[in-house]
């Protein structure tokens, strides 16, 4: 049963989202993903998340662009983790979505990730699980043993 | 009856956005105000706007601060003229008010004013009464007029 | 008759504004385009705003960039709502425009749409008609729900 | 026994790291505050992590200005949520903090909150407990039902 | 007779705006400063101008905060040199007026100085009319050596 | 014999630069146009001014990209007019040549025109040269004239 | 034997780092380069650290994009010159990493050159150790020489 | 003798650069200070590069506020390594003086810190002698030393 729900604003995000799936699915996370905007879909956004807390998804990750609302609408319903994607979407690259999506207000907080860190989400949705999950903290250990493994081998490479 | 619905995000809020009612009043336009967050009172934002369609009201102004996310939720359910006034709060003075109200996507428009330009929102819910009332259209002629002779009467003082 | 008239800053800026007339015919209203420049054609630009008047055109809507003043010049002048399109042209990817659409003093609202957001200046225009027209209205309500229908379908593709 | 660890990235940051503590001792988790820097107590910031993995610590909260290395340099070394918290210091007004917090790579997530977010670093990091705590869980529901009420006190007050 | 026409967008920038007849009254040129708003009073705005060619002003010196139109507008309409300064109104400290007098499009500049800067307007309209008069260059050459000396003074003072 | 002086930072600059030249010539204003760099070839950069001040140079156009410093060091030495282009270069698109340029210190200023406006400092030039050349100021008003019937010209097109 | 190390951030940035790299071998000094993150090799890092301490590096130049702790992570614990190259790397071309790199609290300087710019973070290198090392002074005078020539062959060439 | 000169672009930056000097005398460098703006004093700062070229200064280190170009125009003359301190002075709160003196072209680099960061120009300044002086690089060991105990007495005095 999915522990993480994944939502994109649009589907023309669906690729970038999809980099925070492929993380889940290394880590052998179950996960749903799925469309709805904030702005254009707000019943079925609404929806979604009652149906998350009937499901007991354990962290939403949203992706948006422009005035980005789609994480900080879901937080505001949705009483465990909500991890934001501000995507660089049109002129101004991500600096309005980064902003829309990390200067809540006090109380309902969205947990921002950098621009197109979809990859990085996935991670941090990981990582929340693994508060009570050894066997995922272990992956993760793991995880980043492997991150320096890489750099060492480009380093090696070099010489 | 009120035609326009004034929604602060928060009380401390209040005396910035009650600039758009003192010109209400100045026009004669029947208004209601009152206080609910996106993100803090989500279900009470919904009741506000179910409400509004059910009063007729004809236009609804959001002042919001930070990721301001007030007026675009608020547009995502409201189908006339939603009006934006990015508040000066926090450390960014505005600019991440101004971004997370401004850049909404395709279809759902929110009309944004300045930064702490509530006075300008009331003006322009004016404006949007006025396409069909003449007798405020003929107010704000007069307006205009005022506007320019406060200026030639300081530039009369200099003399 | 023409209820609408949309002016772009140049003839560069026609494709960009063009969204507003799209929208503004799939609503069924009617409107003119035209160009005119506030710097390079200031007479012209004048003698707009008076016709505008004489033929009652209900909503003006500009479209410009860089030091984006055609909004600002149309609405020290016309009583009804202006609604300003800053647009992406230039180096700073339409932060200028933006910012010179937008940060208009008291008494002189442009309702500014996000960059390059003629489709949503043109949804606003019919919005603050429909503050009168109760058949433009429910053409907004139905709009609202084929936004949401095409998300909904969207996201039933995905499965 | 303490299960998240505060780090201000100096002791004239604490009166602002402070308000992630309250949160957490409204919620009844146990936490430690301590001070250390990224950059002038290197040693003392890696024994704390090695430390705060002996202890089973679940989450770090840290929270620095400028060039706000501290919360990345957490992240480095462990494996589950580190939450950054951009502090407003210096004439960047935390423009700096918020990007060096944030703007992590692919692998090293900090869960970013607002500028001065303290608050909201402290009800993240009990969400994230919260995903394997149903009390906490319950408590966060009924936070969120405090949030709305007191938006609601504060509108029937205006009547 | 006036050689220099000032511009102040509106009484609150007045003192601002002294500065650069200061330097007027410096250098022995002779000036005229008055208010008019680009949004406010468009009429008088336009007024001045006619006025100006009619006096044969050389040089116009604007000041104007916000989305600060009125160098661009007088610009439009006037031959000579028009001196933009972007004056620091409002939250985003002159951000928003530097972009909207500097970002003119081909065909009609605004020469722009320093946020604030309206000293250097008057310097800068001096050396607009040293270009024919040498009587006025010489001056300029001693103002430079006075601004030469200053700082020496400062120098020897420190030892 | 050249009545202004432009200067390019560098040759990759000259592209851009010779907008400039290509107004002057349609004004028919003498001018030179070389190359030189307030970092690398700062000597030359002081020749170039020492030999303007003989050769009764008028006005100097800088244009210069990134930590743009042409115009100020020039300005610094200079007399009359120095007309600033911050040039778009690098990975900031002109932001930091723009600030580079404009934000001089008072006593020097630097009329500093929009990023890439090299064909506007040409007719700013002219403007100056204008405060006391007719047969310039006739030219000025013919151009205008001429801004505005291509602008009528396309709007006619449309119809 | 070395007495410079350069460390890029990761493989993809080496292109961009081998600049510095380039410089060196110009002026006759010795340096290695390789490949280590902060973020993602922590314990690496520390150990190049340990290792140029060993080795009596003299200077450490730091190339990353993004939040980019790098160089500031190695100048927590190198005693001698940290120099740190922002690189433009995501969407937000080099503002993230110029301000993680350059504002460094007081105590630990990294000296920051501009985004991109690796050959500068070579030649000044190279100047610090010219500050003991007479040879290299000289080359560093002879480097600036043929920098003048090289505008100066360059104005030539227009002629 | 002097092996460091501080040149503070005018007396009002003297308490500013005063910290530089502070931190020299704390690691028994000797320096000398004066002030010299690169726009208002051009001939009085190549001579104070002259002098500072036959005294064997090692180092120079310039603060500058706005469009700051003390330093680039001193990195022009200069052989030895100039460290660039942007003064947060004016309402841009030293973006421009940050980005006048960091982006400097290829060839010419300045060691930018952060902005106000003249303490860390000092430690730089010592750490580009210490390359050579090991006396100095065991002062700079033991300095970094006082850091980290500072740190942890404040977290010793927290329990």
């Amino acid at each position: 049963m999915a522990k993480i729900l994944i939502i994109a604003a649009s589907d023309s995000s669906l690729p970038a989202m999809n980099e925070a799936a492929k993380i889940l699915e290394e880590f052998g996370v179950e996960y749903e993903i799925t469309v709805s905007s904030a702005h254009r879909s707000p019943d079925r956004t609404k929806q979604l998340v009652d149906q998350a807390k009937r499901d007991e998804i354990k962290v939403i990750i949203c992706g948006a662009g422009l005035a980005a609302h789609l994480a900080g609408v879901v937080a505001a319903d949705f009483p465990l983790p909500v991890i934001g994607v501000p995507l660089q979407d049109g002129p101004l690259q991500g600096i309005d979505s980064l902003l829309a999506t990390m200067q809540m207000p006090s109380g309902v907080p969205v947990a921002t990730v950098a621009i197109n860190g979809a990859k990085n989400a996935g991670v941090l949705a990981v990582q929340s699980l693994a508060t009570s999950e050894k066997n995922l903290e272990n992956k993760l250990i793991d995880y980043k043993k492997k991150l320096a493994k890489n750099v060492e081998a480009k380093a090696a490479q070099m010489k």
